[in-house]
């Protein structure tokens, strides 16, 4: 496959799409994007990485940390933490405290905010310093040692963190945090805070395409491990979305307000698209279009 | 691949599930199964099908006609049927109508009951006569002139059928559905009460192994679309279980109260698994065991 | 009290609103009624009769009639229906089918469209004419033998009726229902149908006022039932505005889309307000609004 | 009326159901209550006190104090404050976030948890020091300065204090809160800690039996604003029990889980019962059960 040229034919495509949506508007680091920005990256599951457009500007993963903070904690705990967070899709908004309510405290599954606070609590548990053990793995997966997090967004995050303030104490009523709720919302926003390229993003998800073998030949993951978190990813992995997203890119992915995705071809690459425009349900309008050409150039859907 | 000696392999490894779980007893017809029942069959993209166990023995297809209705109407109408339901995964037990009316009476996808309503609706809109359409379709897709409704069962159905009226009257109430209530349940509760062995099911379901190809080598739908069908099937095939199926089968898959499963391995083959002991989600449990065995025994997971 | 002064001041305070609000829409029989109308009526314990405005002109009871059914089955069945029923407040829209699901098929009280059809339903075993029934009691009770329903009326419900289908259905699955769906429906509109005017319904409520005694001086429920209805009718009277009714007004009610509103003043006497312009929640505004003046020049509120 | 053989006989009457019920457990320092208390006191419009049993014995207040804590609100602030809370029944347990969400950060009434963070919040802002506002208030109207927190009961609230920290960030990320988070619980805590006996509550109820009179006759409320806390009272001051208590009782009421009731006869009379069993909705048991004998004998139901 050409990567390059592909990449270069999925830009020609997506052209249209590219500033449509809204930037997010929570917090004011994010709203400050500039629209227009598209870039594209695909690292091949040989470490080799191609881009185009803005693939190597950084902007903040904001949800995507969740796909890496799932990994670390499975990495080291295994299959235990489904006791405390499950892995079916929400069926609702991405912070609906409805289900929670209805379920006692266990989140449908890892890529809400609240199964995402179980997994930072876990992880927190687990090494100490939940952030760090996330920074110096994306430091080492993406060879990027330059990565660091956004204290200005991190201290946005928790300035309007009332709605996740209140999804942690909610689950701590129900005995399902360990960790106390202000310093599990600290590392859970300083995770969020990271800035990263499509490049960064693309190498770190490499691992997922390489069935858990990390960039350094060592394996962070079985082989079904690997493939558990992408079935996770394709079928919770883009906010109350994920069965359009199967529909009409047939990838597993993960989403983030600032406007980043990546994806998986198991076996073969990783991919990350970046451009700020979301639409309604929180996903990049310009970056589902791309994945869904990148998907019909390659014949590369999982379907 | 060896089919026959995979098959033989999953069914020594699942024999210790056969028998778990309970019958469904929401009707008499079905209530009456024999637990320790078991049989798996697997049709070839070519055509060539192989069996284990009870794979020649009929059974009632009940929410696998789901997937063959919603492929009738896409080859018929294309992407319009979107307007009237939608393709993410609903978060809730299969027959709930709290979604419903918080969406406006828009079902969240094609294979919760209300959802597969609006597929039948539209289908008998389409055909004038949807359950027969339905059943001219199977027998030419599986080779079995015999295949047949069991009048009983759509008669325990209808019986027992007022919540499926409640769903239709809901729908009925947003202008959701084109033809009288009456009328829709009849068929759709013929549509479930057809009665097909592992046999059947798996060589009817090898247009979506095939990409859209039927049996006698036509197009019954797009590339796209196939693919698109087994995304919906990914997402929201298995009741309120589809992330654990994913995460565990890593298949698209469609399962019905009656005991079966069809799964598909896109380009490859098309699966037909059958044990009537339920798991309180109503999923067969030696079904989804032995589709997890496949899949480990394979490495054709699509992840 | 000298009620005619009473309701000539009510009316001169209340006029600026007459005319306020939406008629109601959802069947055309309703919609062409005249916004701006007006009357009011109170009947005092003692039989006499005092009206203003339109208060001898006819209109359809609708809801009204619930507090009616509800009276006529305590009386031949005392506390058994409320195995079926409960008596709290709905917290949601009249027709939600939500908390329904949650609480098993029992409707939260007999004003919510659910509950009234049980209502009927334990009516129409209990008499084999639920709406014969009812219209010969409002005949009686309001001294008007030309009381009728109004066909057109109910043929226009019926036609519109699949949300109430709905409810009924769903409940029969719970197994909360004795009569066949569709004679449940028909006795229901029915008794919506019925068209009276504020001066017969003042008379037809005299029992309330009366602490259970009819109109004849027989009794027709114990006191603490007549206490009973009160208090249900003024915790649930008025759809989701209750709590605003009871802080507003301070006496139970029972309101209807048609515009009226019935309202008792324990042992003193018993009103009805018509005026068809209807605010968000479904009740009279000029209704309710003259229900607030009345108690306020009065003093009879229950607090 | 006799108040002293009112008091007598109801303890009679009532005397099989002390000991029903669970204490309430979800902290220390209520669980450790004797079940088997009972008391009661009504102290009559004109200042006079009466008691039965444990009349004189101290409690928690608990829930009890969102009757003053509203009354204080609307002393000082009249009707703004209903731009911030509803005033209708929530027809769900009391501490839920489902209709919270629904309702975007509005809560449906001053006397769920969130309705009274929120009343809370406004005697903050008001007074600078809500906590102390009430307890100066509670003892000047029972007269007993002698009147304090529970610190110990206020500690372990705010151990286990997630549920309501999840309520309180929750309306904040609404923007429904003007103090800080911590704050507000912890004034909130503190008011629900305040020990009073029976007789004391009887008697700082009193301004709602004089419809707004102080115990030193100065007005404290409108004679209108009072009647309208007793309506909100009635309908929502006993949980999801309202319906049920309004239907037994007939007055209007405010329980807490510490096992005490406040109930008011509009014009005559307060009432406080006090015995800690708990039925499952968090109304004390033989509490209710008293108050019913009460308007069973006296007549007095405002129905």
């Amino acid at each position: 496959m050409d990567y390059q040229a592909v990449l270069d034919e999925v830009a020609t495509r997506v052209a249209p799409e590219i500033g449509r949506g809204q930037v997010a508007r929570y917090i004011p680091a994010l709203a400050s994007v500039e629209l227009g920005r598209f870039g594209m990256a695909i690292a091949d599951a040989d470490g080799s990485v191609y881009g185009v457009g803005d693939w190597e500007v950084p902007f903040s993963v904001q949800s995507i940390s969740k796909a890496f903070s799932l990994a670390l904690v499975l990495a080291q705990d295994g299959e235990t933490l489904w006791r405390r967070v499950g892995r079916e899709p929400s069926g609702n908004p991405f912070n609906s405290l409805v289900q929670l309510e209805y379920e006692n405290g266990i989140p449908r599954n890892p890529f809400i905010n609240a199964g995402a606070l179980v997994v930072t609590d876990r992880l927190q548990s687990l090494t100490g310093d939940a952030s760090t053990t996330m920074l110096d793995f994306l430091r080492a997966e993406s060879g990027n040692p330059e990565l660091a997090f956004d204290a200005a967004v991190a201290a946005s995050e928790t300035e309007h963190g009332d709605r996740n303030a209140a999804l942690a104490h909610f689950m701590a009523s129900y005995g399902n945090l360990d960790n106390p709720v202000p310093t599990l919302l600290e590392h859970y926003f300083w995770q969020c805070s990271i800035e990263m390229s499509c490049r960064d993003l693309a190498l770190a998800a490499g691992f997922l395409a390489r069935h858990g073998v990390s960039s350094d030949g060592s394996r962070l993951l079985t082989r079904s491990e690997a493939k558990r978190i992408n079935a996770v990813m394709l079928t919770c992995g883009t906010y109350d979305a994920a069965g359009d997203f199967a529909y009409r890119v047939g990838l597993p992915g993960k989403s983030g307000v600032g406007g980043g995705i990546v994806a998986v071809v198991p076996g073969r690459c990783a991919l990350c698209v970046w451009s700020p425009g979301l639409d309604a349900r929180g996903n990049s309008v310009a970056g589902v279009s791309a994945l869904d050409h990148f998907t019909t150039l390659t014949g590369w859907s999982v379907f």
